[in-house]
């Protein structure tokens, strides 16, 4: 049997891409039209795996998956980037000249936005998938209408392109997540990055003295980002990566985090795919 | 003639209450439907300042905001917090029960999907803006839709309000920023708040030495968010938000930043408006 891989979104969107370079063709696709369909697909055993995107290099870290790691004790047990292509697509037969409306997901719209201005008539509609609108247009036939997707999608879907790579910014790097509802599933050995949250008091220099430690520790800083505390002002979490070579210097990290923080979690440990 | 502010959404929006709380009454509006037209419309001189969301106790940072404060040298002048109260509001005479679709701002829909979880027969658009949904309700006497929009938008659109507080988490705070074009306004004196941007090399403990100096110059942190440098691998550029006492103790730290990191820049000194 396949393995079964939770996907946001639909066949031929980006996270199946993400799926496919990850584990391979040989797998099994649930289909879920949120984030939050995808955790409950996972808390339920509906699938083993998730992938969600978890930050883009444009638009910052998707925060709200970050909460739904956190809240629901999923571990993150690897890591993927995709370079992300945005294709405009139409029913065949259709141009360029003949499309009045673009349906996409709002992150793809709001970065390919600048070939978008010299098309003023154009309307732009957000729409929660962006292969969704592509097999909505090859389904319903439907002309005037555009997708940006990937390639794949124009393929599954059978439709033209008339615009490839229309993004604003050429190198435009999503990072993916791999999760489950498990603990971590590596070797130590192969370990050599991971995600924590913790919290610290609104004290001067109560931020420093935890990189401080980490520096000591050895490791690498790759993301840093804070968010207060939901009603309870002057508190502040951290969502912190880091990557390191020995896991002894991490284990060691994680005793003193433990002692220096407040609500010290680790979200996942896994192997660095950063290139 | 009133003093003319450009805020993003129409009349009704949550930045329209922005701009009463802190501007008063006698205003004159620019409404954009995008944060892009907003910063045109400035630049233009169309307005003379205008108010932008730019984050939020729950979805964090709108990392795109602040790329458009950064490449066009708009300067931010103040900050807002608003607690953000959603309700559900139909055309009178409607009810609860008729309701089959809510269109509103992604945002709103995210912050209130537990309410809607007792409502799956109800359809879930996302739309350009709280209060524009609210307006097209009533000019087009719109039955089976409901907007989600702050109270204000019932008041000016004639709307039923059939569900008050429908945001999952009751403490919702988002901040928003004043900006112009021009430098800043404040004099020192008035001056305990600032948004820093500037890189570091990935060299472990770089940014644990950045955060040390800012411990010793009497610095309190308020805010810090990474974000990879886009094109150049393993640079980060960080927003950081500080507040202080003395605005000498802010100037020595500028002075030393200036020399400890690459391409530093002041987005903002202000007053801080955080209670």
């Amino acid at each position: 049997m396949s393995l079964k891989i939770a996907i946001q979104g639909i066949q031929g969107s980006n996270h199946h891409q993400v799926a496919l370079d990850y584990f391979g063709s040989d797998i099994a696709l649930a289909e879920c039209l949120s984030f939050d369909t995808l955790v409950d697909t996972l808390l339920k055993k509906e699938a083993e795996k998730g992938i969600m995107a978890i930050e883009n290099s444009i638009a910052g870290s998707i925060i709200p998956n970050y909460a739904l790691v956190y809240h629901n004790d999923l571990h993150i047990i690897g890591e993927h980037y995709l370079n992300i292509h945005h294709h405009l697509m139409v029913l065949k037969g259709q141009q360029l000249s003949d499309i009045t409306e673009v349906s996409s997901h709002p992150m793809a719209l709001l970065q390919c936005k600048e070939f978008f201005k010299a098309y003023p008539n154009i309307r732009l509609v957000e729409d929660v998938d962006t292969a969704e609108t592509a097999k909505r247009i090859q389904e319903q036939k439907l002309t005037h209408v555009a997708a940006i997707a990937p390639k794949v999608a124009a393929t599954l879907y059978g439709l033209d392109i008339v615009a490839d790579n229309i993004q604003t910014i050429k190198n435009n790097a999503t990072r993916f997540i791999i999760v489950k509802t498990k603990n971590k599933v590596l070797p130590e050995a192969e370990i050599n990055k991971a995600s924590l949250r913790f919290i610290t008091d609104h004290k001067r220099g109560s931020l420093a003295a935890v990189l401080n430690v980490m520096s000591d520790c050895r490791m690498n800083l790759t993301k840093i980002q804070s968010l207060p505390v939901i009603e309870t002002p002057w508190k502040y979490a951290f969502f912190v990566d880091i990557t390191f070579t020995a896991y002894a210097d991490f284990s060691k990290l994680k005793s003193l985090l433990d002692i220096m923080t407040e609500e010290f979690k680790v979200l996942g440990e896994y192997k660095n795919a950063m290139v």
